[in-house]
């Protein structure tokens, strides 16, 4: 009865059922079958809000899909709840190269924002690997972090306006084309990043940047911890604004993509403590490169770095990034325990001395990697070993804990989802929780959008 | 009796009445006394906490004061109201060099964060005029803007964590200190920019940037506004990130601030329709300047600009900004309306042409100056003639209406306060404001916090 509603609203072709739920896989990493009541495909704002007071009325659950690459299993839709796709609203509007804003339906990929940017010598700034299938809707929802956050920030700060729907049908237009624009509340920042549990993004206005016209990047080794922290205050220093990346490695995993059967090889010897991919882009390249240059060869000089490899060509560049993003040398040690937790940078080397320590005594038999956008206190770590719910567990509680006494994250740029639920209430009080709920109960009372996800019952 | 229960909280002295109210001033433009039912000045969050729950306990309504330098009478207690001054919580609790944070109660002026961010070699990037009064707790509740904003943002990128009181006294510790932390819901949004009508802000932890090393500034003369427009986009992107000023003066300001009995004497010919004062921070004094020479240089080969004085001194550098933030001249001529607008970029030429038409066939015996932070879309119109309240409502509708069908906001950056409240729901649609008022029923149910402030009744 419902879903004859939904394709009233829709069209029939657009509510898919039965085989055609279950030949679709679960995520990107899950490709076992999905298991939605149905997916409803809507093609237009219009039919997100008519399509959400149906469901609404119905007291029917759903669940928000976009391009299934997240990591925290937010959404794999349940066996009575259904799958809103937003795939159909994959329209890029209008491009304002003047004002340097795009306009786009939620349901486009991010490299397609990203190419249409570039045809107008701007610069979507957000990046990670995902971006052929992330959809530009779901990215927001979760604030993507990425690459290039120490120069642009987060997702959240390329989003100038958006639209979404209330769990009621409700239309927020809130497409905002200004940097300033401080006219009430900023209403858009309720739906950024809270992961699709109190509205639906369907459209965005997105800030783009100016395309640099030069990129410069490097490889450099640190003999330690402190000499990292200190490189990074360098470099950011010395380039005046346009250290666009700065990406460490630990030794173990630098070893690891550096050897057999890994692909990559060490364009640095591999026995330096510390491996920093740094990266900078400018609009000259031949002066750029100089000062990128000077500015390594001072951090030599000073002792803050004891290697370097600067790329002078687009394939090193390649290369080098190929090393920061080959995680699947890891995969195949065994089951990956993945994580993704963010914490002061003062207090970052204690608490991984504190966190390995406790792995090696507890889980010995976990091999352990670590690496990190650590220009934005964000650390990666990837424990893999045996598959065991009960290591699995463990682990979690060996890397979240130390990290209350330290006001860190459980989540720097993954989100909470389905899967961080059970470790939030460790880096959020109760008064932040309670508040958090009483905007869910403000926006969404019924409790249909996303349920069960984000925010622990 | 409720007077009492406070005075016990925060101590009796602190507990303010009668002449100790009145000698007080209004705010920095009106002199005169300040009538509020008390001025209350807790010393610590706990003391505002209890404040609140008190107040909250006897349904009393509250004004939250910071440094009175609004310029939409937002903090302009009502007789019956309580103002909440935050005057004591004035401390700079730490500054974290490495991380580049620093950490401070609600109360410390602006200017003392940018001075303390100074010695430890770091830069607090939001700067307007009223630096020295200002708040901070004030600054990030009414998100200032001011003149970094194309660089760095307004103040809400420049905030990392918040410690807020709602109305029931509850305090929400998000002292997250972070650049990435998507451990659910960002809840230090929600009270950025709010006015002070969802909760107090007592504590802060502010994002630092590395303190720039040059800085290159000119003013360039260009012969159309969309020359300026495009001049805009040529120097951000041959500048790679450097960019950090990019403020238009039309000819009818540039000539009044360069002719006497205004101080400023005109660096370029006063015959050029449009000035551009342009800045950039950099890393190295001697490469930066050559840059932003050759940048200019280019600019005029271009036809972009066709006359232009770059600085070699800081003392020409603060005579172009002397220029810029000299409105006392256009004080002198009369009543000023003053408006702070913001609209996209590409509708900006036509938008001028239209308000100036309208006020010139309106409003005839109005002088009109323009001048803008032109790089965010904000535009400054003071209108200036002989006191009158027809007059002034006449010229905001000249101005005001011509935003709608253009996608502008009423409010760049000065916020909504009580003076903007009528002209709201011109930028913000029914939906938009019941959502709004749907959050301050939720945070504020009985409405004590900065009531009849921001949202329309």
């Amino acid at each position: 009865m419902l879903l004859e509603t939904l394709g009233a609203i829709v069209g029939a072709g657009n509510v898919l059922t039965g085989e055609q739920v279950g030949s679709r896989a679960v995520s990107w990493a899950d490709h076992g079958p999905c298991r939605a009541l149905a997916i409803v495909r809507p093609g237009s704002t219009d039919e997100v809000s008519r399509v959400l007071a149906a469901c609404h009325a119905a007291d029917q659950p759903l669940v928000v899909l976009g391009g299934l690459t997240g990591l925290v299993q937010g959404c794999v839709p349940a066996a009575h709840e259904i799958a809103l796709s937003l795939e159909r609203m994959n329209r890029i509007e209008s491009v304002d190269p003047l004002g340097r804003t795009m306009t786009v339906e939620a349901g486009v990929p991010v490299q397609r924002v990203q190419e249409e940017a570039e045809k107008h010598g701007l610069l979507y700034p957000v990046d990670w690997g995902a971006r052929g299938s992330a959809q530009i809707g779901g990215s927001v929802a979760t604030n993507a972090g990425g690459n290039g956050v120490i120069r642009y920030g987060m997702t959240r700060d390329s989003v100038l306006g958006l639209e979404a729907v209330l769990a009621d049908g409700t239309v927020i237009p809130a497409m905002n084309r200004m940097l300033k624009n401080n006219a009430a509340y900023d209403l858009k920042q309720l739906f950024i990043g809270s992961e699709g549990t109190l509205g639906v993004i369907t459209r965005l206005v997105l800030r783009m940047r100016e395309l640099p016209r030069s990129t410069q990047t490097a490889l450099v080794a640190c003999p330690s911890f402190g000499n990292v922290t200190r490189f990074l205050k360098h470099i950011d220093s010395a380039l005046g604004g346009s250290l666009t990346a700065f990406e460490l490695m630990w030794n173990e995993f630098y070893c690891l993509v550096t050897t057999p059967p890994s692909r990559g090889t060490p364009p640095l010897p591999q026995d330096h403590a510390y491996y920093v991919l740094v990266e900078s882009g400018g609009s000259d390249p031949a002066r750029d490169q100089s000062q990128f240059e000077e500015a390594i060869g001072a951090a030599l000089e000073a002792g803050l770095a004891v290697d370097a490899v600067v790329c002078t060509s687009q394939a090193q560049r390649e290369a080098l990034w190929a090393l920061r993003d080959d995680v699947e040398g890891i995969f195949r040690l065994g089951a990956p325990v993945a994580f993704d937790v963010s914490l002061p940078l003062p207090a970052m080397e204690d608490y991984v001395t504190e966190v390995l320590g406790r792995l090696e005594r507890e889980w010995p038999h976990y091999r352990r990697f670590l690496f990190g956008h650590l220009g934005d206190g964000n650390l990666h770590l990837i424990a893999v070993g045996p598959p065991s719910a009960e290591a699995r567990h463990g682990i979690e509680r060996c890397v979240y804990e130390p990290l209350v006494s330290r006001g860190g994250s459980v989540s720097a740029e993954h989100g909470i989802g389905v899967e961080k639920r059970p470790w939030l209430e460790l880096c959020r009080s109760p008064a932040e929780l309670a508040l958090m709920r009483k905007l869910k109960q403000a926006l969404d009372p019924k409790g249909i959008l996303n349920p069960g996800r984000v925010l622990p019952d």
